[in-house]
C-alpha cells in the first residue's frame, strides 16, 4: 500500500486523497503478517467503544497512554475517555475538518517522529469512514492499521441486560441505517430486516429518522407491538433508555427530544423474555462439531 | 429480576434453570440504573473479545484481576488472556458442564463471598447462552450484568485492513450463522443477505459447513467471484486469513483443514477497494443533522 511519496520532497496530499478506493489486486501483506491486536508500525485507527472509558480495550488505552497527538471524533467519543487516557497527548477535534487539513497533519506529527493516534467512536469498521484516511495516509508513506473496539450495539444489549440473539427468539443481527441524505429508499433494509422475523436490527445514524422508519414500518404491515428499544449515548453518564414498540416509540423518542447518538434495536430480542435454553452446555457441548467462535 | 430464593434454605437449581425466558412484562429497574461498563453489584458476564489479550476492555482486564473464581468458554477464549489476566483465581472450564453443575457452583462461591466471573469469547451478545446462565443465578438470589466485548468480525475487519461498512460498497452489516442443527433451513438467511448487494455478510458457527453454505449461495444464482474471507482464531496467535469467492473458498478451507473457529465474511467490503469517499469530513460534518453513533 505504502509508495515512494514520502521520499517525495512534495508530497501531494490531494493525490493521497484523490487516491482513496484505488487499492491493489492482491490484499496488502500486512494482512498476512498481523494479527488484530497487535502492536504494529505507524497510526493505529482505534475504536474507543460506545462511550464509558472502561469499555476502551486494554490495547486502546495503552496506545492513548504513549500518543504525542490524538486526532479524535470530537462529541462522538466521550470527554470523560479524552480526559482520562490523553492527559499529556495534543487533542484535535476531526469534526468539521476536512481530509485535506487531517491527512498532512497527521503524516506531519508522524514523520516529526510523533505517536500518532487517531480515535473514532465504537468499532471502526461500523459507519466509521476510517479507511479512506488510512488509504490517503498509505499513499503519502505513512502505515496505518486498525485497532477495534466495541460497537454501541453491544452496550445497549448490556444495558438492556439481553443478548441480540436469543434461542428461538433471535437468530441473527443486523446493524443496519435508514435512508435518507446518503443511502436510497432502494437501500433501506430495515423493513426486509424486520420482516424476517428472527433479525434483532440495530439502527445506526437513525435517531433523527425513528418516526420515518416506524411509519415505512407500520405500511409494510409489520406487526405494531414488535418490541423496539432507543439508548441514547449508551454507556455514558447520560445513557437513557426508552422501550415502546413500533407503534409507540415514536412519540416516546420525541418527547425526550433525541435527535442524535441513539441507537434504535427492534425486534423480541429486546425484552430479553420467551427464550429456549440453548442446550450449548450439556449434550449439545459434548455431541457438537462446531464451537462457538463469537 | 432478583426474589427470595436465596432466604430459602434449600434453593432449588433445577426450578432455577426451569424459569430461564421467564421474565416479568416490564424492564428490571437495574436496565434504568446503570449504564453499560459501571461497576455493578454480582457477577459479571464479561465479553473476553476476540482472542488477543490487548483486545480485552478495561473493565474485562480489572474484574478478571480481582476475581478470585473464573467461569471460562474454555478453547474458546486464548489461554494466553487467562494467563495474562487471571494469575490468582480458580479456573474452571465451562465445556462439558451443564447449567446443572455451573449454577450452584457460581452462587456457592458468591455467596462465600467470592468474586466470580463468567468469561465468554467475543461479545456475550453474539450468540452467547449467557442469558440463561443469569436468568437461572438472579432466580437463586445472585445478581449478575453484561459486561460488552469486542467482537471476532471486529478483529476479522481490522486484520483485513478494511470496514465492514464501506461507502457505496456496503451498507449493512449482518452477523448470521447457518442452517444444521439449531437452526432450519427456513431460518437461515445467508442468500438473503448476500441477495441485498450492499449487506457485509459474517457468519458464525459456520466454518465447518462452508461447501454447503457456498453451494447454497451458488445454487441461489450469487455471482460466483464475490469475494469471501475467512479469518480463523481472528487476532490470536494462530490466526491464519484466507481469501477466495463463493466459487473457490470451500476448496481453500477444506485445504487448511479448519472445521471450527473461523468466521467467514461475505461481500465486496472483504477487498477494502472501490469505496467512494464518505464527505464524512468536510461538507457532510458541517450540514449533516446526525452524527455517527456507532
Amino acid at each position: 500500500m505504502t509508495d515512494d511519496a514520502s521520499s517525495d520532497p512534495t508530497p501531494d496530499p490531494q493525490a493521497a486523497i484523490d487516491s482513496q478506493g484505488d487499492r491493489r489486486e492482491d490484499l496488502d501483506d500486512r494482512v498476512f503478517e498481523h494479527s488484530a491486536g497487535d502492536e504494529q508500525e505507524g497510526i493505529p485507527f482505534i475504536g474507543a467503544g460506545p462511550g464509558n472509558p472502561r469499555l476502551l480495550t486494554v490495547a486502546g488505552k495503552e496506545l492513548l497512554e504513549a500518543a504525542d497527538l490524538v486526532v479524535h471524533a470530537g462529541s462522538l467519543v466521550n470527554s470523560e475517555l479524552l480526559d482520562e487516557y490523553c492527559g499529556h497527548a495534543e487533542l484535535v477535534n476531526s469534526v468539521g475538518k476536512d481530509l485535506e487539513e487531517l491527512i498532512p497533519l497527521m503524516r506531519d506529527a508522524y514523520e516529526d517522529g510523533d505517536d500518532v493516534v487517531r480515535l473514532h467512536s465504537g468499532d471502526p469498521a461500523i459507519y466509521g469512514a476510517a479507511l479512506e484516511q488510512m488509504d490517503a495516509l498509505e499513499h503519502e508513506g505513512v502505515p496505518t492499521y486498525f485497532v477495534p473496539g466495541v460497537t454501541s450495539a453491544f452496550a445497549a444489549s448490556a444495558t438492556l441486560r439481553t443478548q441480540l440473539t436469543l434461542n428461538e427468539v433471535s437468530n441473527h443481527v443486523a446493524f443496519t441505517r435508514p435512508q435518507g441524505k446518503t443511502l436510497s429508499a432502494e437501500e433501506d433494509h430495515i423493513s426486509d430486516f424486520v420482516e424476517m422475523g428472527d433479525v434483532t436490527t440495530c439502527i445506526y445514524l437513525g435517531t433523527h429518522a425513528v418516526r420515518d422508519t416506524m411509519d415505512r414500518l407500520l405500511d409494510d404491515d409489520h406487526d405494531p407491538e414488535t418490541p423496539v428499544a432507543v439508548i441514547y449515548h449508551a454507556s455514558w453518564p447520560d445513557e437513557d433508555v426508552i422501550v415502546g414498540s413500533i407503534e409507540t416509540i415514536a412519540d416516546k423518542v420525541e418527547e425526550a427530544g433525541y435527535r442524535a447518538s441513539a441507537l434504535v434495536v427492534i425486534g423480541d430480542a429486546v425484552t430479553g423474555a420467551g427464550y429456549e435454553r440453548s442446550y450449548l452446555y450439556g449434550d449439545w457441548a459434548n455431541r457438537g462439531s462446531e464451537g462457538a467462535s463469537d
